[in-house]
């Protein structure tokens, strides 16, 4: 790997120079920005590193840039990243224009670069270094790189399944990945599931002067009691059948989740509380965050809503949750039950709009991927990956990877403190070029560990087919 | 009163055109919007109209414009309105700019029309045409137009105490006045009281990624939780000792409330909805609606409130609540009980910030007033008010009359779809010229009425001093 990580070196600028010509792209896919010059853009670079055109894989909303690079060895590693990105809202927060990419004191800023623009150019310029310090490329590898990741991944499920074969690998690399504050590297096994809704209310056709509020019911009172029918106050789910289908924790979890590495201190302080939710601590602190769903409210709005008072009876209400979901949670399911508990309560006038429904995934720390990803880390970093058995964040991996059999891993180029979704978001240049070199030996890390189980695709995969 | 009215339809114009232009300030209190303009122009109105500079009397908060204009007759008749309006949030439902007042059909539409510049032109109006007529007015008026009405009265208290010789009078016409539903006009004889707070939460330093919404504290839930102990899913209102101090109703209420009508099924049908609070009908939604307290939500907010999703925790919310409150009850001790009663349910971090305060005030049918305004209406419009004993609404009535023994009474310009508060307010035109003309019947009756009691200014206030 030395002369690998040495070319990589050499390289830097020219890396660092993708970094910040694809951050530079727009990519908010919200509001339908920069989509077009973000795939324009991959193709060119595809072309310009691989000498080889990317398939742009139409799907009924943005498309997928897809390339498959051959190898000598007989397996196949995939990469799945997005290219699209958050809006940069609220955009008077942030101290660098958002898309300007700008180093400061070794850490460059732009919307994007941690989710995942980062990891993006970082697994393409590992494949890039080993193919021209090499010459050939140790295994095959697929690049997967959606653009509606920040909107849910709505047509991703189609697509896997409509490009099943095309998808088909023994691993996976996760599109995103952390260090803990201490600079420890994390290494996830799996996201959660996620149900998100979206919960309305209507009163009269119009606001009303608030001393009707006598005897003209309230659509905001009516979503208030209503949201209170959902989460108790000490965070227990109250809707019915709300636990009952989630996979108990395994003896292997409990072993994973003891060397789990939460630092409690650093994130209250780091977030100026005083104590975490019902005030856990240590392994039930950890269990919750990591195998326990979720009932959110990311957003309530009813009435007026400036400075002072108005009296006024708001003539609506609306409130957007996410449910986190853990294994064996399904988010259709839930949807049903979640009507259900709502008119058995009596607020069948509330309304119900569902946004996004992904099931949670996970992989086990005994596949070789996971092996691979550890041993890369530790020769790589000369300590363990902090290991977290499932972040609590979701994405599509069910879709893309647990139901066709594939394992995932996640690891990457971003920190504690990158601001993901925020202001500033920000990756260390170092930890982006180290992150490189990490992702170059792993590829053969893979190939070795995938040698030793000594099979090419899945042979699980291959007896669902 | 002949020569009167047809002054006034003469000049209808006239009168028409001050009130266009006093709707084009945008004077918004809560947002200190128009509010020097309001001042000029209405000492300029009494200028061009009596030849006379009116009073502007500096209070803690926006002055009070007044006028005493001497009569012959030995009594008083106050007049208090104000020249403040309520924000025109949400302009997007407006179908005319609300400060651009227009006329559709008969009917012009601008923020504050109904509520309650129409009810201070009309009042003016009527003076004016008087005096031009009769060449002086039978008593003495004095009017007091406030500027802080819809952000709860804030500074009138005190300056109903600083200047209480300058508004003793024998009566008040108090600011509003409605029509229902048939065009029957309503007499109110009293308001209730109001304790408007804020309910804020906190929680970590920054919106978090919802994925932490696993260990990290959300402060929208504690507001959500928070409110639910304020009142139950059947109305009832749960701060303990809330209901204690309420007046019990007389057998002058009951007689009053028996008679008082309320269009159900027309409001029913102009709401478009089904049913009131509770299912509640006849007697019970007439008692319910004019001598009970609410707990309303004026507003509420936390946040994403956008369109789609967005995954956040939070990291602030608040809530905007009104208690209307009726005789006997004390705010300042509603406000204490509330904190004592967030605080023994464990929501001490709930913070509470009071915008207003004020008491009920009621007026009883057998003063003089009440008499003259029921003459008046019954000669002007050929039918009986209808005598509300209390209006569901709020205004300082207790501090400015009852304190100081000023009986008062609340008819005027506007109807049962006026809108107030809300989109599109609204008042007939013809409802305009017809309450100028009651207007000034009413000032003589009111002194033919007193004349006949045989007191000027009223004695208990004179033994109050």
């Amino acid at each position: 790997m030395k002369s690998v990580n040495e070319y990589i070196d050499q390289n830097r600028d020219y890396y660092i120079n993708w970094l910040k010509e694809i951050c530079e792209i727009p990519s908010v896919a919200a509001q339908n920005r920069g989509m077009t010059d973000s795939v324009d853009y991959l193709k060119g670079l595809f072309e310009e590193a691989f000498q080889q055109t990317p398939e742009v894989l139409k799907t009924s909303g943005y498309p997928v840039v897809f390339s498959h690079l051959k190898g000598t060895g007989e397996n196949t590693l995939s990469f799945y990243n997005h290219y699209d990105v958050q809006p940069e809202d609220p955009i008077e927060l942030w101290n660098t224009p958002p898309f300007e990419p700008t180093i400061i004191d070794g850490q460059m800023y732009a919307r994007g670069i941690a989710d995942n623009k980062g990891n993006l150019i970082a697994r393409l310029a590992a494949v890039h270094a080993i193919k021209n310090v090499i010459g050939e490329l140790p295994i095959d590898i697929k690049f997967i790189f959606e653009g509606e990741e920040e909107i849910g991944s709505v047509s991703l499920p189609e697509f896997a399944d409509e490009y099943k074969d095309k998808i088909r690998a023994d691993g996976c690399v996760w599109e995103f990945g952390y260090r803990d504050g201490d600079h420890r590297l994390q290494l996830s096994l799996g996201v959660k599931g996620m149900l998100y809704v979206e919960l309305f209310s209507k009163g009269a056709n119009t606001d009303l002067h608030s001393a009707q509020a006598s005897i003209v019911e309230s659509p905001v009172w009516r979503l208030v009691w209503a949201l209170n029918h959902l989460k108790d106050e000490n965070e227990k789910i109250l809707i019915p059948g709300f636990y009952d289908d989630i996979d108990p924790l395994t003896k292997e979890d409990e072993e994973m989740i003891k060397h789990y590495r939460l630092s409690e201190n650093f994130l209250l302080e780091h977030l100026n509380v005083t104590n975490f939710v019902n005030n856990l601590e240590d392994e039930e602190l950890k269990i919750k965050h990591i195998f326990e769903p979720t009932c959110n409210i990311c957003g309530i709005q009813s009435g007026y809503t400036g400075e002072g008072s108005k009296t006024v009876l708001p003539s609506e209400a609306f409130a957007k949750l996410d449910f986190r979901l853990v294994s064996g949670q399904d988010p259709d399911k839930i949807l049903l039950d979640l009507r259900k508990h709502l008119d058995d309560n009596g607020f069948s006038d509330i309304g119900i709009r569902s946004l996004t429904k992904e099931k949670a995934a996970r992989t086990s720390p005994t596949e070789r991927i996971t092996k691979a990803a550890i041993n890369t880390i530790k020769s790589s970093t000369n300590e363990m990956p902090n290991v977290v058995p499932s972040t609590p964040g979701t994405g599509p991996m069910f879709e893309l990877c647990q139901k066709h059999g594939i394992p995932a891993v996640s690891f990457g180029v971003g920190h504690f403190a990158s601001n993901n979704h925020a202001p500033n978001e920000n990756i260390f240049i170092e930890d982006f070029i180290e992150g490189i070199k990490m992702m170059a030996s792993f590829i053969f890390e893979f190939k070795n560990e995938m040698e030793q189980q000594g099979a090419g695709i899945r042979d699980e995969v291959k007896s669902q087919k």
